[in-house]
């Protein structure tokens, strides 16, 4: 009888593992921050565990992974919608954070977007920010895994009055948080139309260093391209290529607007791609071509993008549109079916951040990162396929329980590491200022 | 001091009325099944209450209304998806229908949707399915408001062996449901191309002798324009213009290919559109032109479409969908915001179903239907915009307490009219069954 520290026994499991193996009732052993052992039930279970859950009634599942957020302005969800990205970004979000953006408002802004992102099942993200140092604090002390990233701009940011400041920042954060076990730390210029190629390469620079991941947003929109091929005379993808910094420790966001040789390029020098639907639907930005470069190979993970275009962090929901919307965008029902689109919100996630080797599917040796899932609840009746339900049925409420690192984070919907209702009432408080003083 | 029923007080009220009343601070009073007061918090509130609910901390609203959906089928939620439309309901949902559709599987199947659309806000519903009356039984036990219809075919259906015999069932509902307080009962051919130009016909005869509404799903697909050209010359909305059919009685279910005569005449006979965009997205069918419908003057509301094509019964998913599919469609952030798009999930809905007198929105003389919205919820902090938190914000889960014809059928997330447990049990049960004799 090998000791263990947790056992969780009688659930459905699905472990997106390279064979997609669903256990129909099976037990699941936890020592430290690792499974060691994952098997259909057995007579007699060769542990002896500290912890026993009955999970019988529930699904187990990998915890999602959300590989574009920005945490640090979950604090100004909902407070300007329905309008053109110049009006909203120079007459509400640049003020916004011209006034209110500081350590402390980053701060209690990630704790915010953590608690509502493990609630909702995901147990890692990338963020891209400013500040990041108290994403990482918050990130340490609530229990989450995440990639973080401070933002880098040619201009002045709330974190760095200049691009030079930024790469300092981010390579202070690549000295203090790049060893934590839960904790990457990224490179990330904001995009090729807020940095020069100098800053992107710098970025490149730095990240290659120390062996980070260098990612931003990109072909967002088409008026970027358009801008891009009028500056540069090459796309945006195009154009970093030229700047040599594409390769497999690149990955880039949104790709909405992509030609034929773009999609190549992408593809050829192997980079993760970040597919944020909701946030390009309500935008207006356009649809990413993600059926296509999935046929030609291309590594895709999903994102929520920040609150201000979403306006949630739900990946429940992020996956039930990236299917739709590639259904709709191609004429094809067939499309982006919901195996395919877990593996988006969980392994391949893992492998765009490059943690695939630890997170992403559930198999002996890998970190415990997971989630249980109460099938009891009517939209999840009947059940005939699992993969079925996470995509197209949960709303993501139904997730009752989230081990992160072997750590029950979540037990029955409250977490257990952070005063929910603290950091809640703290954001009321610091809007009703916000309201006042904007 | 008038003696009322139920009064709820320190709630932030969002009407839906006529000038989009917003209440920061207010209480509402009900006695029997209405709404007797509403208004701000005073210091000395003239009603002496049975029952008083301190709701501090909620956002009251009118109950959702979903105009579109197929109750009887959510027992098969999950079972075949990701496919063409034709090989889904040939391979998969005829035979299933054969099989197990009867009296007592739409009744249980009735129940769960029930059950599922209070637990996520949903206080009216519009149906269409058979064996009708097994769903007004439902919908009388249980306490939610609907508008029911038997599905019309030309050929054989689980409760009717002819169009007749459909027909005949219907009036037997309208006889014996259409007086009941939160029932009414519409006459339903399924579309045009699963019914003659002589059902049709006869369909709409016996709506208007008991003044009931007339409604049926329309152009759907490019293919079913296409075929109804071929076979009767006219677009689906032409060739029922030319049948006669078409008055502010009837309402159209999809409409998602319409020429700009389709659109005319829609507007000018005053119709319903409901309008189901993740069933449109899942099935690949396309996007309904509803930004420019509304602009010229069309009555659009929101439907979820049955579990089959979307694959819950959630109106905010449904809402937050409509609104961020046309901003794409259109190319547009602004089209249809956020309190555009509550409008048409409550008293657009209300309107279309000719209900608009009674519910929609939350006025003094209007009967009691509206939801308890806990804002004690991660994805719900900040608030600064009521509107925005309910179409973008919101998954459903954050409903607490609903109240339809003046009575609490759900408090604290608890459905007080029906055992919920055992109604999903009997529903594992029938899977079980489904699954082994398919």
């Amino acid at each position: 009888m090998q000791q263990v520290d947790l056992l969780i026994s009688n659930a459905l499991i699905v472990t997106v593992d390279s064979q997609l193996t669903i256990i129909e009732k099976g037990y699941l052993a936890i020592k430290d921050d690792q499974i060691v052992a994952i098997s259909e039930m057995e007579k007699n279970i060769p542990f002896q565990a500290n912890e026993v859950i009955d999970a019988t009634g529930m699904l187990i599942a990998p915890g999602l992974i959300n590989t574009h957020v920005h945490t640090g302005n979950t604090i100004y969800r909902g407070f300007a919608d329905d309008m053109y990205l110049q009006k909203w970004l120079q007459d509400y979000i640049f003020p916004l954070e011209a006034k209110f953006c500081n350590e402390d408002t980053v701060y209690l802004s990630a704790q915010l977007s953590i608690i509502e992102m493990i609630r909702s099942g995901t147990t890692t993200f990338s963020d891209m920010y400013y500040f990041e140092h108290q994403v990482a604090k918050a990130v340490d002390e609530i229990g989450i895994r995440a990639q973080i990233a401070e933002t880098l701009l040619d201009f002045p940011s709330p974190s760095a009055k200049t691009a030079a400041d930024g790469l300092n920042y981010t390579e202070e954060l690549l000295k203090n948080w790049n060893k934590h076990p839960r904790i990457k730390v990224g490179v990330a210029p904001h995009a090729p139309y807020t940095c020069n190629g100098n800053t992107i390469k710098e970025a490149k620079k730095l990240a290659n260093k120390y062996d980070a991941l260098f990612h931003l947003h990109l072909s967002e929109t088409q008026l970027e391209v358009e801008n891009c091929l009028k500056e540069h005379n090459y796309t945006p993808t195009q154009y970093l290529e030229k700047l040599g910094v594409w390769d497999k420790n690149s990955f880039a966001i949104h790709c909405v607007h992509l030609t034929e040789k773009d999609k190549e390029i992408l593809v050829n020098k192997k980079m993760g791609i970040s597919h944020n639907p909701q946030s390009n639907m309500k935008l207006a930005s356009g649809t990413a071509p993600i059926k296509d470069l999935l046929d030609k190979g291309a590594l895709v993970a999903i994102g929520t993008d920040g609150t201000a275009s979403n306006n949630n962090l739900n990946m429940f929901e992020e996956m039930d549109m990236a299917a739709k919307l590639q259904k709709l965008a191609m004429n094809d029902p067939t499309v982006l079916d919901a195996k395919t689109v877990l593996q988006m919100g969980t392994s391949k996630g893992a492998q765009l951040l490059h943690w695939d080797h630890e997170i992403g599917s559930l198999e002996a040796g890998k970190k415990a990162d997971l989630i249980m899932i109460n099938l009891n609840e009517p939209q999840l009746v009947p059940l005939f396929n699992p993969y079925s339900h996470m995509i197209y049925a949960m709303n993501g409420s139904e997730v009752d329980t989230v081990i992160i690192d072997g750590k029950i984070v979540m037990r029955n919907r409250k977490i257990t590491t952070i005063d929910e209702g603290e950091v809640l009432e703290k954001v009321n408080s610091l809007a009703k200022r916000i309201e006042k003083e904007f």
